[in-house]
């Protein structure tokens, strides 16, 4: 069995949205895994000194045109958050104690958040719309609300950002592949000729 | 005939490079002319606050990485220059002398500029080897060695990119096709729908 593939991404990241829609029918036609990774796109940028790309002059207002131009090419459902970009501590951090619990839940639950805050307009920043969001899935709602206040969630996010960093994750959607990292949505032509030829 | 599209781009720039081996041919297979804008990317640097990116912790190294898989991938040869990036104002304003006398010729010159950087290793930084490179292809060496030591050039290169940068254009290369803007090589199958269908 060939390596699973590892997905890093922001839940407020629209790039890695589109990228979320795409990457698990693409690894499986290629016999392929996928483990999902949500970080905070927040403490990648301290690290390197960046800063949230809408507040960049010309780049910023390009880039909130390019997400709906983007959307359209790929035929993918989105509506520009009224928002935008929200913290997602919370979603993070539900998402790792569901994957801990139910894998496939975890991964139903990442589909859901993104599509609540990309085409809901749900606002996912609040830990109470994630915990309605978790619930009506069928997870256990108190459980998830005590764990979300407590130390040893925020530690594995901590943890889980940390190593991203390490690897060299700074930007979502980042997509390693048998350790080449992939940064960008607009990358899946290179990731499926990748899958299918081996290097090139 | 269809509005021609314009075509933004630094000499040092390799995406643009690769853009610039794709875009005539795209063009054309769709009843376009093309319009080569020569910017400085230091220029529109200065205007957002941004710096060049191979400085940039994390992305940097990854991105001269896809520099050279981006290549391959769309079979454009390259080889990573010694030194990167470096200054094109001697390149750019000597585009846009050839462009006023002969506009073929020009085009030409663009094209043997970003080889003799991107594949032959040759310092295109270095206005005698832009003066090369130029007369290589029979234009006047004197006479542009003269022009590029004068006023007017460095005037009309200084309106280019306070142009581009009034238009929006924040990097390279960036390509307008009816007042619509598309940054970045990896945006050419947008560009091609675009083409192809209209709006989309």
């Amino acid at each position: 069995m060939a390596q699973a593939i590892d997905f890093y991404f922001d839940f407020s990241s629209p790039y890695g949205y589109f990228m979320s829609e795409r990457i698990d029918a693409l690894a499986e036609r290629h016999g392929r895994k996928v483990r999902w990774r949500p970080v905070l796109l927040g403490v990648v940028y301290q690290t390197i000194g960046s800063v949230p790309t809408p507040s960049i002059p010309l780049k910023g207002p390009y880039v909130l045109h390019d997400i709906e131009r983007s959307a359209r090419f790929l035929g993918i459902p989105y509506r520009a958050p009224a928002a935008f970009p929200v913290a997602t501590q919370a979603a993070a951090r539900a998402y790792y104690w569901l994957h801990e619990r139910d894998c496939p839940l975890a991964r139903r639950f990442a589909h859901a958040i993104y599509r609540a805050y990309f085409v809901d307009g749900r606002d996912i920043s609040a830990p109470g719309e994630v915990l309605a969001v978790a619930s009506e899935l069928g997870a256990d709602r108190d459980a998830l609300a005590e764990a979300l206040g407590g130390e040893a969630l925020k530690a594995r996010l901590r943890d889980e950002c940390q190593a991203a960093i390490a690897r060299g994750v700074f930007g979502s959607p980042t997509v390693f592949i048998d350790d080449e990292a992939f940064w960008g949505v607009d990358r899946l032509p290179q990731i499926e000729r990748w899958l299918a030829d081996g290097r090139f």
